[in-house]
């Protein structure tokens, strides 16, 4: 059986996407929730002791395959991508396989204006944040601006209703941007909030959603705009 | 023919992964270099409007096959792993390929602590800089200490020469960290030292680091630590 191990899951941007992936391709796993706690990232934190327990890295998303670590969610994608060959995770094509190899490099190292002013946040609603950083932040507009151009390009290209057609790693990839999206209100043009609703109703996500929602859980350092819940 | 748009050799990190890639692989291809320039990153430099012609992330390394853009360096490592399954670029054993890009993973996103203080800069040799950054940066030293990790176990268990034995895309991804080892003369074990000799080795990365010298095209947003060369 396999079993991931994931952070808070409304916090976890990176769990989200191999869980979102694993429950909408319908692939059977364990789940393991280790929860951030109250210092998440110093060395001796209880989370950080039970994920280095499993992953010398030390960061979730972590993967047990019978025993064998995966960690980092790009090679974990990778991974189930050629274990799961019948649920074509990526795309078929040669060349679309490669452009959502691309978009997903490209998130995976990039967009750090938004991540970092706009952390993810599932049942928070913050507006009015979002609306002061999008005043504020030159770097952020850029990257929606980005995100928005590359969204726009891949619905056309393939058709939609999702990035590549079908359901592919790219869209699990971007879930937790649609949800930075919808929970400080960032200004994006209809078609790309069709989108985000799109990516909201598949069956993984909402599944995500949920149970971060009744997660309940409070940690300081993902909340740099708010006292409690 | 492939095209691959790199940035200045002594600098460019991330070209060097995918053009050390191909060279070593004995893989033909055409560079194309796009000098960095006074600005690079600013939205208008020429620098950028070169790289946006070809690729909508702006950034360099850009592989163009026959008109067709991958861009970031992980996407065109499993490009050209599955254009070219004879030169077994990814480790052929299916846990040690999920190994190799559980770690190229990892080098893609982390390691920020090492980037940021030690930019690439193979001409250079700054170990009284590094010294300081050694001495005053905890994060530094974790960032090397995971590396030295990581290495020892993957030349213990593949029992070297490379990470995975034979040269694979992890020695290509981890070639601008032997670079960085090599000009702030960073204190790690002899073993290292001797993996680290092993790269430089390689005729992929002999080229490049020959190129690199030949450069003499000093930037300014690349020198921290430098006035001049």
């Amino acid at each position: 059986m396999l079993k991931l191990y994931i952070g808070n899951k409304n916090y976890s941007s990176w769990s989200m996407r191999p869980w979102v992936l694993l429950k909408q391709a319908g692939i059977g796993f364990e789940e393991v929730m280790v929860r951030f706690g109250a210092d998440p990232f110093s060395a001796n934190s209880s989370f950080k002791q039970a994920v280095l327990a499993v992953s010398p890295g030390g960061r979730v998303p972590v993967l047990v395959d019978d025993g064998f670590a995966v960690w980092d969610t790009l090679a974990i994608a990778e991974y189930l991508a050629e274990k799961f060959p019948e649920k074509k995770l990526w795309p078929q094509d040669a060349r679309a396989r490669a452009r959502a190899r691309s978009v997903c490099a490209e998130m995976h190292s990039g967009f750090g204006a938004l991540r970092g002013a706009c952390p993810m946040n599932i049942e928070a609603s913050l507006p009015e944040t979002g609306a002061i950083v999008w005043r504020d932040q030159p770097a952020v507009r850029n990257d929606v601006q980005r995100i928005v151009t590359m969204w726009t390009e891949l619905l056309e290209q393939h058709k939609g209703p999702l990035l590549f057609g079908e359901f592919t790693i790219a869209d699990a990839y971007f879930a937790p941007v649609c949800m930075r999206l919808k929970t400080y209100g960032l200004s994006v043009p209809g078609h790309i909030t069709d989108y985000v609703s799109r990516v909201c109703a598949l069956p993984g996500v909402k599944a995500w959603i949920e149970d971060s929602l009744a997660e309940k859980d409070f940690v300081d350092a993902d909340e740099p705009y708010r006292m409690a819940r």
